[in-house]
């Protein structure tokens, strides 16, 4: 099982990148394959492994995505980038999974072009593990989707379920969805189509999930559009460095207060440790024909280690194979092929009840063949 | 000028509410008129001034609008509360201002019923202070509408923008939109909209406003949906309540740590005072004819006390007037009756541009409107 790792992405690439790859290499041995220029790479490994003993092999791509260029521009024009090459190794079946901590909305195109979501999913999310006050949640979609139809959100409940069910390894997890009330008619118009969709599942349904939950850690799962996520995620990030900034003048305020930083710092330390992102190895993409995995862009060395670990760690538990078995499950009785998913689910959840369609052109063909049930 | 005080709402009614109107009026002689049940009310007065010496009035009121009351149920059934009796004496001129620490929803229904949206405003929307690295930001809509139009949010940016400059006092406040990137481009349809119309009004905008930046303090006013907004508000709650949680397990970890909590004490009873909701006064209903606090539902005597005096002030500083005038600016030159306003709105931001409707029903007169132009 190899792990394909572009070595071009990220803030401090390669020399972190290449880092990293050593470090996941010689704790787990680990194989793995680094995309990129490969003078540059042969450089960077020569100060870790100059006799080449670690599993690890190159494999040169030409040119480089940068963290600035549109995902559009990249699918048209950099075709021998080492994000492309990375992914086409994953297609090909020449390694298991993918990890990347360049340009996410590139990495988000090209792994959907190339890796085509999974059977029976509409569109993959980016599922983020956030901390909590009892341990880990995962909150999905992350950004990867602005506008989402009800059956997309209704997707990424069923694919958080399994994450949490295989890879963090909780018992029947709950699913919740985030919403401004917890009764079943709060929330946009999105969120009441989804609400019923998922009453329907067989997945832990535990219904709305209001913004003050989210880190008592109440639902397993958080599902929201990306839009949501994303700004939910960067104000939580922002409020949090907010707070950082006052306790280090509280800390810095005067000499007593200065004591009183030093006692407590083993424990700022450990609390550090327990919300920093480079622990949990990035963000994953769920949903697609092969394991993706987003690091930060500002990812350290022991930050991408972590996102080998965790890619591995999906590959092994077989992720993929269990959100099209579990995507099935929610849909069996109906033709599942991917053309009409939308018409089946919403024959699965309102029987033949007619709902608003929301209008995204994309899906035209398919907001037609509703109307016609 | 009298203010109303809805003397039953509120977690810890009617206590806190009358000692938060002693505790007013002691301060600033201001005179205030509570609503509610009057047996009731002067019990609890007597405790505070038994001789009557402070300008407060009770006006009786038989029925008690319950935190859990749904607002339509409160609409139809409860026409004697204290909530309706209040603010129909707003709407008679008998007062300036009205309080309430109450359940929100119904708060905003019958303001929006009794009161109606002025001159100009499609909807009244919920504005909150966020404290930031720079001082103060407002944030709004936090939570009065779900499924927000573009106009609608073109509306909330002109009201927040008024608020900062008059009652924050910033000169030439910056208004920013709540997005997934800075881009022009970036967010969803609905944002790609109003970031036209706001770029084509007269306030300093400045675009969008990415979730990282909101607690940095870089946009005074931050405009979103109810939905996002009360989202992201009960967001930062929950993970401020996390960290919270977690520096208490660490002062409390050894006898280390408990020392070095003692020394840091007094800093961190400034900071939690920087970001206590009682400081600020509650939340502001703004756009209708008449200023509405609604303070938190857990209220304290202080917390009380402080709405009170920010509806005097927004009350002397003619808030309303100036929200009527500068949504008028920035539609000026076209007729401004309140029943065309969203064709005026397109014509000035687009010309005589088609674009799409967002099919919220209770604006289906508006919708057909536009499709004449």
């Amino acid at each position: 099982m190899k792990i394909v790792v572009d070595a071009m992405g990220g803030d401090h690439a390669p020399e972190a990148i290449v880092e990293g790859a050593v470090l996941a290499a010689q704790e787990n041995n680990t194989e793995i394959i680094l995309t990129g220029l490969s003078d540059n790479l042969k450089a960077e490994l020569d100060k870790h492994d100059s006799d080449r003993k670690l599993p690890i092999e190159i494999v040169h791509a030409d040119e480089v995505v940068e963290m600035h260029d549109s995902p559009g521009k990249v699918l048209r024009s950099k075709r021998k980038s080492s994000m492309k090459i990375g992914l086409d190794l994953i297609k090909e079946d020449k390694a298991a999974a993918f990890v990347s901590a360049g340009n996410t909305g590139a990495v988000l195109a090209y792994s959907t072009v190339i890796l085509r979501p999974a059977k029976g999913v509409d569109r993959p999310a980016i599922a983020i593990q956030l901390p909590t006050l009892k341990g880990t949640s995962i909150l999905l979609d992350a950004g990867a989707n602005v506008d989402c139809k009800s059956n997309q959100l209704f997707e990424f409940g069923i694919m958080g379920h399994v994450f949490a069910e295989y890879i963090l390894e909780k018992e029947n997890p709950s699913v919740g969805l985030l919403s401004i009330g917890e009764e079943d008619g709060k929330g946009n118009e999105i969120v009441k189509e989804t609400f019923q969709m998922l009453k329907k599942s067989h997945i832990n349904f535990i219904g709305n999930v209001e913004g003050k939950e989210v880190y008592r850690g109440h639902a397993d799962v958080i599902v929201c559009d990306g839009f949501m996520g994303n700004v939910a995620l960067k104000i939580s990030e922002s409020l949090a460095e907010m707070i950082g900034a006052n306790l280090k003048l509280m800390f810095q305020s005067n000499w007593i207060s200065k004591l009183g930083y030093l006692l407590l710092k083993p424990q700022l330390v450990d609390f550090k440790k327990k919300v920093d992102h480079s622990e949990t190895g990035g963000a994953l993409l769920l949903g697609l024909n092969g394991v993706v995995i987003i690091a930060h862009g500002s990812s350290s060395s022991k930050a991408i280690k972590n996102a080998i670990s965790r890619a591995r760690e999906l590959s092994e538990k077989k992720i993929i194979d269990h959100i099209k078995e579990d995507i099935e499950l929610n849909l069996s009785g109906v033709e599942n092929s991917k053309d009409t998913i939308w018409k089946q689910i919403k024959n699965i959840a309102f029987g033949n009840e007619q709902i608003a369609d929301q209008g995204d052109s994309s899906h035209s063909d398919k907001k037609s063949e509703s109307n016609e049930t």
